[in-house]
This record gives C-alpha cells, structure tokens and sequence, in this order.
C-alpha cells in the first residue's frame, strides 16, 4: 500500500526543526519526500507499524500533528499528478 | 470520498505565492486546509471532478506540482491523526 505521512510542525523553534529533520530522515528511508512536510512511502503492513512506531517516537504530542493516509491496491486509480516534481533542498534555508 | 490535495509551489516569487493563495480559496471553499500546502476535502464524484478543474485552471503546469490523493470509504480506516490539530494563520508572513 501506498501511505501518505503528513507532518505538521512549527519550524519557529530549532527543536521543532530538529524534530522536523529526524522524521524526514525515518520516512525517506521508507519513501520519497514530496513535499517539505509530505512523503510518499510504499510499505505492507509490517513496515508500515514500523513507521507508525519510529514517528511516533519522534514527535512531540502537545505540539506536532503527524497524519497518516494509507491508499489501498490498486494504488495509480487513486492518485493523480499534475505538472513537474521539482527536487528540491528541502534542508536548505527557506527564502521567502 | 475524502480527496487530499497536495501542492507544490515554489513561494519565492510572488507570482508563485498568489497561485499558492488561489489554489487554497479553491480548497477551502470544498474542504479543510491541514498544513500549508494540504488539504482534505470531502467530496462526492461530481465535486471531485469541479475541484480538479478549478485548481488546473489556477496551476502553472510547468512550475508547479498538483498531486490528489483518493481515499475511499469507509475514510476512518484510512486515517489516522496523532498529536494536535493547530490552527495556524497559512496566509500570514512565515517566520523561520
């Protein structure tokens, strides 16, 4: 199955990047990062309890929110994508 | 169905920051905005059909990058939410 990881964080604070950093790290090596706080990991179910459980030790309840959307097989019928994924250096500064 | 709109834009430009604020009244107007660039609209085949034409009108298919992601019923088995849901003022000046 195909999960959708939705990681809200404020990056006001340098602990909230840091934990924004080390959620990224755990999903990409799962998946593939999409956006700068959306990823894209295609697991079966027993990595996607790993997932669940390496996430949830990461972040901070009181403050993050972490959304999981898993799509089921046959996965393309219920994606679709317009226009370009561009690569970008989600890590590097954000200029505005 | 529950439809997840995620889009990309670069927000450098300030041309890329007025789609960024179209295709969100879009959004908005059929949905709940989640994070910056996510949204969850709830929306039966016909709604889904006039919200990926409005928001293909508002995009810049050679800059941009539009992806919906289709969860079916029952949506509670395909969702899961840990943490808080934060309201955040998406269209207010981002401080890093």
């Amino acid at each position: 199955m195909l999960v959708i990881v939705s990681y809200d964080v404020s990056t006001e604070t340098a602990a909230g990047r840091k934990r924004l950093r080390r959620v990224a790290r755990v999903c990409e090596s799962m998946g593939q990062r999409v956006q700068k706080s959306v990823f894209e990991c295609k697991v079966d179910t027993a990595r996607f309890e790993e997932l669940e459980r390496r996430l949830l030790a990461e972040i901070k309840v009181e403050e993050d929110c972490l959304r999981f959307y898993r799509l089921t097989e046959p996965v393309d019928v219920h994606v679709r994508e317009y226009g370009k994924f561009r690569a970008v250096d989600f890590d590097g500064p954000l200029v505005i």
